[in-house]
């Protein structure tokens, strides 16, 4: 048996409740100027009393040195094994903007880029075109025919779409077109195998189509796709674990994780504001939620240490109105670290506190990646996360007689 | 998956560099005199400014409680499982001196020992007889003939030898002749199984011809023979992961195991004083250097708490040189700990410090093993070490979406 199978084993319903908060891209590294971290340096003083009141520690999202996507990141939360299942980037995008995949389909990130006249990509986003500009280009791809296969074209946001290929035959093993860098020209779709020839196919016919028909534009006269992938299958949380779950995301990505694992998607706006309020609206119909909190990722990631500081700040102002429900397990961490030094998601461990009645105490007095790594629960995969929520909830029976 | 392919599988080529340095038995106990390790008691101030400038923790080699020998402790250390590819004492000996053995070979670690007049073993190394008195007597047992086998006998070092058995329906499967301990006679060698039972019949004849030829003198004059095994197959750290690895090591065995996992042995003189001058010479070509100090080891066999303390001093004194290369990770660690007051290898986790621009920072201000237990990377099994390295020179990409 499986260490999460003997999780599940002895769950039990019961009304207790559980919120887990991440904070996507949490960790942090210190600024070479001052030795400190985006958390040492950010004024968070709610967090920091949350820390002095529970157990903490530091999470590996995966495994030691591995620097997770925001897949794997948060289906170790979850509770379910971020290797055996892993999720394309294809359906995460698709699920997140409520796209029903049936099991064969085939989900492809796409994006809208620019190419310069001699073909090759001098931006990989087409300067992040608003959602305004780029849905009706996606009416226009989705307009496209190609033999053999159905094929649909979806804006997700921005520069972004998805394309949902479809059609008996249709196979997700293929190499992307995006090169993910600048300078060169998008790549040609090619077939892992000898059953995926005919989607690869089809898929350079419509990428061809899709160019021919953005051609007259200056900015996102081309596409990227990337992420063919094909929805996993798995257990819900709540036949799984027996949990009744909620997600509270604004960013279509994160919905569409919680969906996969069977959570129901909270309907809401986009702002952190609305993700709490929605959260205190629903905190009767449900006993685990799950709240995501963007922006320190997103300033992580361009780098921006300040804004990343500033993003913890933000987060840290909404800690009292999450407390004042009360919950019997309150657990704040992130998916993955996204230090503003290194500007993208990286392998380090990521701050973790479990506040409870049942907490096992410890010295830590602040939320930071030093100070948790002192702490009582010490250093330990995220997998371990949602057994220790559901635990310190009274939510699983003795093992053994 | 398991998890060191999961790492092997997002593993890629850089110009980043590691130095490993392996201080063999570095982990200690207190003296209960003073209260103090060997580490607490060494002068050691470059490892300690080391430490203070590092993310420290503690590793076990193969698993708590698990006292391992030298092969399992550096393949762990190496990113292979220590435990699915236990090497034998004979296989390591062999490619130690540089025996190419073929995969149905079995390799044999011998002993000169010194047997009173009534047979008994009184000294299990014949007084460690030097290499220039046991390479003529190695010779003499090479020549001996048994039917059904072919079989070879090469010098190592002082009083150890290494035998090769060959032949059609050659087996591994046997027991050692040498008993461990003094005042009792060798052993008899026995198989293991039916399908050993030529073998060891084969062995047996080849020890007693050796006695035979060894009569007539007073010490070295029989052998034991230990560690009968076949070289398994592992793949090299270049296909593994992608690192074009060097080995620096003035002890065979550790040669030995470095080949094993396809290092390239860097040819060198016998102090680690020239180990750190070979490795800085071929500091161009590589990207991933092993490093071995064996003077701490041996001094903590011996039971010698003050030379433990000396070698630690010692190897303190190359650690500029090591710093002034420059490498993008350098880590410190042992194989095992070699306590001096347990004279021996003994389970407990070892001392381990990772300097790197992005390693994460610590409240750690020297090298020992009460310091290292509330270092940043907490305690962890040794087969994290790679990946950890890996992941700080950024070689490792991103896993999922």
């Amino acid at each position: 048996m499986m260490d999460l199978d003997l999780v599940a084993s002895v769950a039990r319903e019961t009304p207790s409740k559980i919120i887990l908060l991440v904070i996507d891209g949490l960790g942090g590294l210190p600024n070479s100027e001052t030795g400190k971290s985006e958390l040492d340096t950010a004024c968070i003083p709610n967090l920091d009393q949350l820390a002095a009141e529970s157990a903490c520690g530091l999470i590996d999202p995966v495994f030691p040195g591995i620097t997770p996507g925001s897949g794997p990141g948060h289906l170790a939360l979850f509770g379910y094994d971020p290797v055996q299942n892993l999720v394309g980037r294809g359906v995460l995008e698709a699920l997140g903007i409520d796209l029903e995949l049936k099991p064969a389909d085939v989900a492809s990130r796409g994006n809208f880029c620019t190419l310069d006249k001699n073909g090759l990509i001098t931006d990989r986003r087409a300067g992040r075109i608003s959602t305004h500009e780029s849905a009706p280009l996606c009416q226009l791809l989705d307009r496209i025919e190609v033999p053999g296969m159905r094929l649909s074209v979806h804006p997700v946001r921005d520069h972004r779409f998805v394309v949902i290929f479809q059609g008996s035959g249709i196979n997700d093993g293929l190499t992307e077109s995006d090169p993910q860098k600048l300078g060169v020209s998008p790549l040609e779709v090619k077939p892992l195998s000898p059953q995926a020839e005919a989607t690869a196919q089809g898929v350079n016919v419509f990428i061809a189509q899709a160019k021919d028909a953005l051609r007259c534009r200056d900015v996102a006269n081309m596409i990227l796709l990337r992420g063919f992938s094909r929805s996993p299958t798995l257990p819900t949380m709540k036949d799984r674990y027996r949990l009744k779950a909620a997600a509270i995301a604004a960013y279509p990505m994160y919905r569409g994780l919680a969906k996969l694992v069977g959570m129901e998607v909270l309907p809401m706006g986009n702002s952190f504001e609305e993700e709490v309020e929605t959260l205190a609206r629903h905190y009767g119909e449900h006993d685990f939620f799950y709240i995501h909190f963007k922006g320190a990722d997103a300033a992580g990631e361009d780098g921006d240490f300040a804004s990343k500081v500033q993003a913890l700040e933000e987060v840290d102002s909404f800690i009292p109105k999450l407390r004042e429900l009360n919950p019997d397990v309150f657990m704040i961490t992130g998916d993955h670290s996204t230090p503003a030094v290194l500007a993208g998601h990286s392998w380090h461990p990521v701050p973790f506190l479990l506040c409870s009645q049942w907490a096992s105490p410890d010295d830590v007095k602040e939320l930071s990646e030093r100070a948790c790594a002192s702490g009582a629960l010490g250093r330990f995969p995220a997998t371990h996360v949602l057994p220790l929520a559901m635990a310190h909830a009274l939510k699983l029976t003795k093992f053994g007689a």
